[in-house]
C-alpha cells in the first residue's frame, strides 16, 4: 500500500492561464494581436489571438464538479474554481486532494504549445511562447518552487529557436519539455528523420525530461463521424500507444542514449500488450531486408525500460501489470483540474488502486520514481 | 493446461484462392473481366480482376518460410506450400500443427471481400461474390466438412443484396460472416446508422457470428510517412480496438441482443484497457446531455461479455488477463498460411500459453468457446 508519509508527486495537470499571462509580458506593439480574454454578448469570457475568437475553458476546468452538472459551454473565471488560475489557491486544492507536487502543462495554449505553432504570425508567436515559459518559471512555479515543477514549451516550429528556447529555460530552472506525441500528422518532420536532432541534443544536454500529452500530435482519433464523443474519450490515450511505438521504433532514442520521455495522461493498461506485440514484430521484422528498417539489436520493450515512463490516473489493469511495464517507469497523475481528474479524491483513489502493491512499489510509482526523473530535490 | 484431447479450432485463417475459383463460376460473359491469373515478365504470377494486375500473394502464403528468408515479392502458386491453396492438402498441415478445425478468410478477395466493394462493375462484383461464396460452400469446405467451418462474404456496397446473399447462403450451410470491423473509414454508413438493420436482421434471424477480421475497414494505421512498416504491422491490431470501441458506443447491439461479433487476429491482450476504459468513459458521459448520445443504461463492458469474442495466437499478456475479459469471450486462432502464423507449432504454443490455465478453461479458450458459437456438431 501507498505509504502514509508518501509525498504524491503528480506529472499531468494543467494551468488555465489567467487574463493577463501574455498581456503583461508581450511587447507592446504585440498586445493587441497577442491573446486577451474578450466579453461576449452571451456573458461568456473567451480568449483573443490573432484576432479569432476561440478556447473556451469548458471541460478544462471542472475539478469538483458534480458529473450531471458538466457541460461544454464556456465559462467566466469567476465561476472557476480559483485553484484552476491561482498557483496559491490551487495549493489548498492539493491539499485537501493529498497531492503535495504537481507538474502543470499550458491549457489554452495547447498542451505542447500548439497554438502557437497554428499562428500566422510567427514572429508574434515566439514571443507568445516566450511570455508563457516566463510565466511558468518566474510568476506560478516561483509561487510555491517546492510544489510545482515547472515545464516549458518550444516553438518546435523552428528547430533551432526551440533547442535556444529550450536552453534559455533550462538556465531558468525548467525542469520539463512539452513536445508533440507525434510531429508528423502536424506537418512536420517525423522521428525517423534528423529534423529534431538540435533540440534533442539540447534536451540531452540539459537533462529534461520530454513529457508527450496525449491529443499534442493533433490526431484525434476519427472513428466516424456521428459516433459520440465518448468513443473519440475513449480513444484518446491510445494515440499515445501508436506515439509510443513509432518512438522506440525510430532512431531517436539510439541516437539519444540520454533522453527520457513521459507518456502523459494515456494511462498505462495498454502498455504490457504494446511491449508484447513491439518485441514479437522486431522478432521478426529485424530480418527483413526492407528500405526502412529497424534497429536489429534492441529489443523495444527494453529500449522503452530504459526511456519511457507511463501515467495513470484510475487504471486497475495497468496497476495490476506493473511488473509486466516495470515498476520503475510508472507515474502517477492527477490532471487537476481536467475532467479525468478525480479531486479531492485523487489520493484516495491511488490509496485504494495502491493498496496491494508491496509498500516500496507503491512509493516509487507515487512519489520516489517522479522524483528521480524530474531532479526534485 | 489445454487437455490432450482438445480439438483445437482455429477461428482465423485464410485460404489461398486459388487460379479457377472465380473463372470457374461467373458467366461466361463476366470471365475476362472477373479475377483471372495472369503471367508476368518476372516469372510471377498475379492476379488480374477488370484489367488491373494486382494482388500479390507474398506474405500471404508464407507459413513454414524461416523469417530471414521472407519477402513481400510476388510468387507462384507451385512455391506455395500445396495447403495454402488446396483444401485437402491443407489437412495435413493442420495434422502437423495440432489442428482440428479452421475458419477460412478469403485472401485475394479481400478479408471481407472489399476487393469486390472497390470494383467499378458492381454487377460483375455481385457475381464475383457469390461465385467465392460457393467456392467456399460448395468445393473448400465441402472438400472436409468436420475440419473448415464455412465463412461468407456479403457485397456490402448493397445493404439489400447483402442480406439476400447471407440468407441464399445460410440455407446452403455458411455458419459465419466476414464483414468490415467499421464501415465508416471506407465511406460507407456507420454503426450508429439504421442502414445495416436489414441485414444485421438476416444475421440475427440465421445466428451466425460476424466476424471482424483487422484491416477490413481500410483504416490502417498511418503514423508517419516514412515509418518502418514494422509500426503498421505492430498497430494493425490496434485498429480493431478503435472499432470494438464504436460498436459498443453504437446502437447495434442493443437493437439485435442476438448477434455475436469476433474480432479476428487483434489478439487480447489490449481488451481488458479498452472495457475499463470504456467503462470509466461511460460512467461520465451517459450523463451528459450531448447531441449524440450513448446508451445510459447499459455499461460497455457487460455489452462486451454478451456479445463479443477476442481472438489470440500468441498473447501472454491477454491470455494472464483471461478472468477480466472473460474466459467466455476468448477464442484462439492459428492465422495459416500469413506472416503470423506459427505453424507448424501453432499447438505447441498454445499449449505453452495455456499451461498454468486451468484444464476447463484452456478447454474453453481452445475449442469448446468455438464449438459453440459457430455450431459445431
Amino acid at each position: 500500500m501507498l505509504p502514509s508519509d508518501t509525498r504524491l508527486v503528480s506529472v499531468d495537470d494543467h494551468l488555465i492561464e489567467h487574463p493577463m499571462v501574455w498581456q503583461e509580458r508581450l511587447p507592446q506593439a504585440m498586445r493587441e494581436q497577442g491573446p486577451h480574454i474578450v466579453e461576449l454578448e452571451t456573458g461568456a469570457q473567451q480568449w483573443c489571438f490573432e484576432g479569432v475568437v476561440a478556447g473556451t475553458t469548458g471541460l478544462s476546468a471542472v475539478a469538483g464538479t458534480p458529473l450531471k452538472e458538466r457541460g461544454t459551454d464556456p465559462r467566466r473565471f469567476e465561476e472557476m474554481r480559483r485553484g484552476c488560475w491561482d498557483p496559491i489557491a490551487r495549493l489548498d486544492d492539493m491539499d485537501q486532494d493529498g497531492v503535495a507536487v504537481q507538474l502543470p502543462f499550458p491549457n489554452y495554449a495547447g498542451f505542447a504549445g500548439s497554438r502557437f505553432f497554428r499562428a500566422k504570425d510567427k514572429v508574434l508567436a515566439l514571443e507568445c511562447v516566450r511570455a508563457y515559459n516566463d510565466f511558468v518559471l518566474d510568476e506560478w512555479c516561483a509561487a510555491a518552487p517546492d510544489r510545482y515543477i515547472p515545464m516549458v514549451i518550444v516553438p518546435f516550429w523552428d528547430v533551432q529557436r526551440s533547442a535556444e528556447e529550450l536552453q534559455r529555460c533550462a538556465a531558468k530552472g525548467a525542469r520539463a519539455i512539452s513536445f508533440p506525441d507525434n510531429p508528423a500528422p502536424l506537418g512536420l518532420p517525423s522521428f525517423h528523420t534528423d529534423h529534431w536532432d538540435p533540440l534533442f541534443a539540447v534536451v540531452q544536454d540539459v537533462g529534461v525530461p520530454i513529457c508527450m500529452h496525449f491529443g499534442t500530435s493533433g490526431n484525434t482519433p476519427h472513428i466516424a463521424d456521428d459516433a459520440p464523443l465518448a468513443v473519440t474519450t475513449t480513444l484518446m490515450g491510445s494515440t499515445l500507444f501508436s506515439s509510443m511505438v513509432d518512438l522506440l521504433m525510430s532512431p531517436v532514442l539510439h541516437k539519444f542514449p540520454g533522453i527520457k520521455v513521459c507518456y502523459s495522461e494515456g494511462q498505462i493498461g495498454w502498455i504490457p500488450f504494446a511491449l508484447q506485440r513491439m518485441d514479437q514484430v522486431w522478432e521478426h521484422y529485424r530480418f527483413y531486408s526492407l528500405e526502412r528498417t529497424i534497429n536489429p539489436d534492441v529489443r523495444p520493450s527494453d529500449l522503452f525500460r530504459k526511456h519511457v515512463y507511463g501515467c495513470f490516473i484510475d487504471d486497475e489493469v495497468g496497476v495490476a501489470q506493473r511488473d509486466y511495464i516495470g515498476v520503475d517507469n510508472i507515474l502517477w497523475e492527477s490532471d487537476y483540474p481536467h475532467a479525468d481528474s478525480l479531486w479531492p479524491n485523487s489520493r484516495a483513489t491511488a490509496e485504494k488502486l495502491l493498496s496491494s502493491v508491496p509498500d516500496e512499489d507503491a512509493r516509487k510509482i507515487g512519489e520516489l520514481n517522479a522524483r528521480a526523473l524530474f531532479k526534485l530535490t
